[in-house]
């Protein structure tokens, strides 16, 4: 059963391993609330999971310590069980997917758990770690429906009211929903009228049907890149809690998300994994009534892999026009390409890249086609370049954005 | 004259508006020291600049503050001043060069300020900074050569010492020396036993330069994409004090840069500048005596352009095996792609983009190309498909890494 007195031995324990992490204002990011972040990003291991699976893992009788524990995770309750795990001298296996990013499997082998990687995905590698804990009588560490790790999410509530006196309303990213039913259950017990909102990505929507359903739906697919809250089946103990406590839950759309991540980079210097942003996203895309409140979002991580965060770059940056790809038709006499770099140079874009190639079978047999990067300060910008090769008498054949 | 009162009574006014950023471990950062992070790149305006600026404003006369003040600046300061003047309720006008990044300037202007922009480089808004103070009366507010304005870095130090008991060494980044003189009369003062390093970018060795030669040296040209301590000028107040308090200055390289951005982004969700970055660069490639040591490595800042960010990310993860681009040459028949493309599906890589061209004249008549941009897991990888590849009887005719 939780109960306020376990969050406040949650936040006890957790002194011993978990940072308070920084509320940080962002003024920039809003245009029509007090915004403020909690930066679980910052956290030790990198997201909020240390919290509810170090105070889950003290709690332990000294009997279930020397048996070890086995959790089952692609990412971040991997670290947290494996950094909690090797803090309190007990032995861990977590098993994983073996397509879980290899970034991943190395943190949690380097925070001291035996790895053991499943072929297929998130659910064989779940029955693979109940398999375990039948064979060895070791204790399965729930991602999130679990009283124990529920308390020790529930210690960012407490955080945030003493943080931020005056909050209205916190916006939380929902996966299994241990965070949220956390941080509602602390906040609303404490100060009722702060508003609690969950955010789902639309690709991966179980608990927001739930919601919505007033019963648990289990998705029999997901698809977001915010792995971190790809989760099929809404908690039991999770979705209880919601129902009672959480005000409303909304998606957000994985353009959306980009957007966020983009907008974390460039005004408050934080790296949010996909997961960790919705709560941004949804501030941001309008998808709840704050207006003129005084609002957290919690980051709940940032466990990003750089090949995507270069991918959400590249794209984030398209959509605000500071880079544009432009296929643009010559024809095939001396002096065009120069007369294309002039135009460019003179508008004050940088070019990244040139392609240039007369063979193409969809080409007049006299033209020829230039393909160009280019890095642009911002769709006026672009548009001034398209216009000023137009009247030049270049045919912008494709562009990318 | 700079004074510990000084510095105490900046760190008192500096209350109202700066942040007391986060010192937060990055055990993940280090081999061989135990290192801490100093987040300005967290601080108001993504930079340390607001402190000194902050605490230098609000010293000014009631007359001095009615009469405006003037500063210079392609970036920190001028958002830091830009931000001080507006909370002091006094007018700014920056004048900045006008190749300074959009987002900048327009970050200057959202604070408040009248930006003026200049034709040329820094030295040409530095001169028309200089003529308008002898035209209104206004108060020149300069970047680092003021005590006052060295008193508000100094904060900086203090925090420091508060936030890390029984730290051993604190690696700061230099420009123009406002921040190290700062960080290192303060930390000398009060202890010291505490080893304070600077570093400075290859490119821009201004202050190395003098610190090695015991005099000031000024550089006819710096070239970095550190952009916040590409400085000619070391600052004549700022040398005296490094002189009197350094321990070492040392420099880093471009590509020395970038990996620690990489690595702050990846193990710290952290975005530095790259003028923010030396310090953890200093440390991640040894060239200073801190091993064993407590270490706090000072992070300045963190506005760094996303277009530069996204080279940086990308130019790491070549570095480090996470992409390549393969050019392999096929004979001309039927079947040859799918080949390749089952290679790399069975090692695993994942395929960004595909050229395909046979038009090239450097190759025999029934060859061609095939570009691949793959990302993959490490440099293991990328070999495993490579001999894989060759072994299948494919020739990789160029590799970029």
């Amino acid at each position: 059963m939780l109960t306020l007195d376990k969050v406040y031995h949650a936040a006890y324990i957790l002194r011993e391993c978990a940072r308070k992490t920084d509320l940080i204002a962002a003024p920039r990011l809003s245009e029509n609330c007090e915004l403020y972040l909690k930066t679980e990003n910052l956290q030790v291991t990198g997201s909020f999971k240390l919290r509810g699976a170090y105070y889950k893992i003290s709690q332990l009788s000294d009997e279930e310590k020397s048996r070890g524990i086995v959790a089952c995770s692609a990412g971040n309750h991997a670290q947290g069980v494996a950094m909690a795990a090797s803090r309190k001298g007990i032995t861990s296996t977590i098993c994983m997917p073996d397509s879980a990013p290899v970034m991943k499997v190395e943190s949690t082998k380097r925070l001291g758990a035996n790895v053991e990687l499943v072929t297929g995905a998130y659910d064989d590698a779940h029955d693979r770690a109940v398999e375990l804990v039948n064979e060895t009588g070791a204790t399965f560490i729930h991602p999130y429906d679990d009283d124990y790790v529920i308390a020790g999410q529930a210690t960012i509530g407490l955080e945030i009211l003493d943080q931020l006196e005056g909050v209205e309303a916190v916006i939380v990213p929902v996966g299994g929903g241990g965070l949220i039913s956390g941080v509602a259950f602390a906040i609303k017990s404490l100060k009722p009228s702060v508003k609690v909102y969950g955010v789902q990505a639309s690709g991966a929507a179980s608990m927001y049907n739930s919601f919505k359903a007033h019963k648990r739906e289990v998705l029999s697919s997901v698809s977001t890149f915010a792995d971190g809250i790809a989760v099929k089946n809404p908690g039991e103990n999770t979705f209880e809690i919601i129902s009672n406590y959480v005000d409303d839950i909304v998606c957000v759309s994985e353009d959306e998300i980009a957007a966020a991540i983009l907008a974390l980079i460039e005004n408050q210097k934080l790296i949010a994994e996909g997961a960790g942003a919705v709560s941004v996203a949804a501030q941001m895309f309008h998808k709840l009534p704050i207006e003129g409140k005084k609002t957290v979002c919690v980051i709940s991580g940032g466990n990003i892999d750089v090949n995507i965060l270069s991918r959400v770059i590249t794209r984030g940056m398209m959509m605000t026009g500071r880079n544009v790809n432009l296929t643009i038709q010559l024809i095939d006499k001396p002096g065009q390409l120069q007369e294309v770099s002039e135009i460019i140079a003179r508008c004050g874009a940088n070019v990244v890249s040139v392609y240039y190639d007369h063979g193409d079978t969809n080409m007049a047999i006299t033209s020829c086609f230039l393909k160009l990067a280019l890095e642009t300060l911002n769709n006026e910008q672009i548009n001034t370049i398209k216009s000023e090769l137009t009247n030049a008498g270049f045919k912008i054949v494709t562009e990318r954005v």
